[in-house]
């Protein structure tokens, strides 16, 4: 018996709640935890990205489609935003539901900010972003997306940036409004006509630029974030399904872009490419064929490497692009419906999901071979608690 | 009486070890757990970067003068390089020294592999490199840096890189060399002949360049890991104290150099610049007038400022410098004899010690105003856990 469980049994004996015996769980970091989604079952896996196992299943957390997650900066952690409004606070160390609150009826990711100390979701239902505190998930704004007579727009891209603020878009509205919380009561800053249906955004990784994704239109929405009294301009004109409307048969990701050094890779909309673009001039630089139409364009942590998964029919594969000769290095087969990747902080590894073949497939990147596979049940997103260390991810 | 309280009392009554009370410690996140070096003392303090407030010290470490610190992949265990050639394995959680060898007589700083399975000591006596297993810290590769006739050359710059890579140079020797122990047997590789005096070293943040500055010439040794067998050149001939020898009052240290997008921010040395170089070209692009001789300049995690400290006697100030318009924001007075800055992974705070006046003062970066004071006996280096997710630091 080790001495956690033999503390336990004493504890027990000695009359103390069962409730309280996550006190006892042996000490261990955090650096190294993650979660894997089980959309289907509404359930978290808590992994051991180290030891490259599953840890517990959390349950308990309503809808999961489209789930994300966020982490505290103390990693113990992960903020869970489902697609049915649920916010949930997950202990990743006592394996348990801290505090859970439905703050809306449709809901589409967050945010943590820069300090930590306050989670934003971005909701459609109503269209808005709800504040609130880190620890205690009380309210601290509501932010409604009010535009035109009366009406209130779906919140998308919603992002933290430097400061005490979040920046997210108007989809109905085509703006973009970036809100400061430094003071307590929320500033919000509007961008209008930034372009028709901003329907995903991105933080560079330095959290200079924001950059959302027009469902409307070809383009790009560009704030820079250091001059945010230049307001809003367009990018990347040619960025998206053209005038003959290709078939789209997933729309990317776009916080999956990658950036490597100066150059960003991004999934062309309805072609098989990834476009490189030179974020110094934002002008489209090469085109990379792929096998497929792109949803996650992600960077290796150093940028040698970028990681590719494709919608249907071709989302079976992941496809390795060397970009210092902008080449494919390799293509994979982890498994049927490959919906996620994500990179270890320090890049030595991937773990990818592959829904409808119920496993997680973990990668060394360095030689392109498997290193363990998970069981899951039809896993979607992976995020690991190293988040906390980013900023807008 | 807490719970955790009531847990110990319920355990000594039942007779358990009071030696196994660090189970009983109540869970918390490593993510924001830091360390400052108190050098005469011999000691660390353990800090939390949320609340900003010391939480324990842990002692019994040896000889403190210039040591530094890296972090296990969980964020649990500090190891921490004496100059003494004392290796110690702290735990965090429980606040106490888990592991510590004596091995070697004199070494100056170390490093983790990028799996965070190996770590690696710098040593000047006997010269060479040691590698322990980060769980146990039994040796796993012992290379001694011979050159010449027999004779062994103090090591110094030791960094780790993408894969089982760690890369140091050989002062006397002027040589660099890689080592790789993927296979578990250390396979190095020689680079002869890069320039006299080899004394500090980086890698940028991307984990592809390494950097070595010389002691006894101008100029920089620049390694592309990406490309080792394109061999070391030299970059930046005019780097260093030139030909009328400027008098130096303290050897800037190379880990601090900045990247901030494409330009590195290095200390010049002897001179009261920053000097900002493109990193694409390897050319000089300006200099920064600053208050003194730098020894640190570091990167907000942003890149959107770099923060300067400086040789006596000038090393009670710190400046902060713009990078977009590249001039001085402010010039800051934490104390006398600053010795380090460390910002938060997030960039939102800044610690920094200031020796003679035993404390650290944290500082908002945005506002620049003073957030909090420490008390620290004689603080010199500061390292936070969020090193662990960072390669080459």
């Amino acid at each position: 018996m080790r001495i956690v469980e033999a503390m336990v049994a004493v504890a027990m004996t000695a009359g103390l709640s069962a409730a309280l015996a996550c006190e006892q769980i042996a000490p261990r970091g955090t650096g190294d935890l993650g979660v894997v989604v089980e959309r289907a079952a509404g359930r978290l896996q808590l992994v051991d990205t180290s030891a490259r196992t599953a840890l517990a299943a959390i349950d308990g957390l309503g809808d999961l489609s489209h789930a994300s997650v966020v982490f505290s900066r103390d990693g113990r952690f992960g903020y869970v935003f489902g697609r049915d409004g649920g916010l949930s606070k997950v202990d990743l160390l006592c394996r348990t539901v801290a505090k859970r609150v439905v703050q809306a009826g449709n809901s589409i990711g967050g945010a943590i900010s820069q300090d930590g100390k306050l989670v934003a979701v971005a909701n459609y239902t109503p269209g808005g972003v709800k504040v609130f505190d880190a620890d205690t998930l009380e309210l601290r704004a509501d932010i409604a997306a009010w535009y035109g007579e009366g009406r209130r727009a779906k919140v998308v891209g919603l992002e933290d940036v430097a400061g005490s603020r979040f920046v997210f878009s108007l989809f109905e509205a085509g703006e973009i409004w970036m809100v400061d919380l430094a003071s307590g009561v929320p500033v919000v800053t509007r961008f209008p006509g930034v372009g028709r249906e901003p329907y995903d955004a991105l933080v560079t990784p330095d959290g200079r630029y924001y950059l959302a994704g027009l469902f409307g239109e070809d383009g790009l929405a560009l704030l820079d974030l250091w001059h945010p009294e230049r307001g809003v301009r367009r990018v990347l004109p040619g960025y998206g399904r053209g005038e003959d409307r290709l078939p789209v048969y997933k729309m990317p990701h776009l916080e999956g872009w990658a950036l490597a050094g100066r150059f960003a890779y991004l999934p062309a909309i309805g072609r098989h490419e990834v476009l490189v673009v030179d974020i110094d001039t934002w002008q489209e630089a090469a085109r990379i064929p792929v096998a497929g139409q792109p949803v996650f364009v992600m960077a290796r942590p150093d940028g040698r490497q970028v990681w590719v998964n494709f919608a249907p029919p071709d989302n079976a594969l992941v496809q390795v692009v060397d970009t210092e000769t902008r080449t494919l290095v390799s293509t994979l087969e982890p498994g049927r419906v490959v919906l996620h990747l994500e990179f270890t902080a320090r890049g030595e590894a991937v773990w990818i999901s592959a829904r409808d073949d119920d496993r997680v497939i973990v990668y060394d990147t360095a030689t392109l071979l498997p290193l363990a596979t998970l069981q899951a049940d039809k896993p979607s997103g992976i995020f690991f608690a190293s988040r906390a260390f980013r900023i807008g991810l």
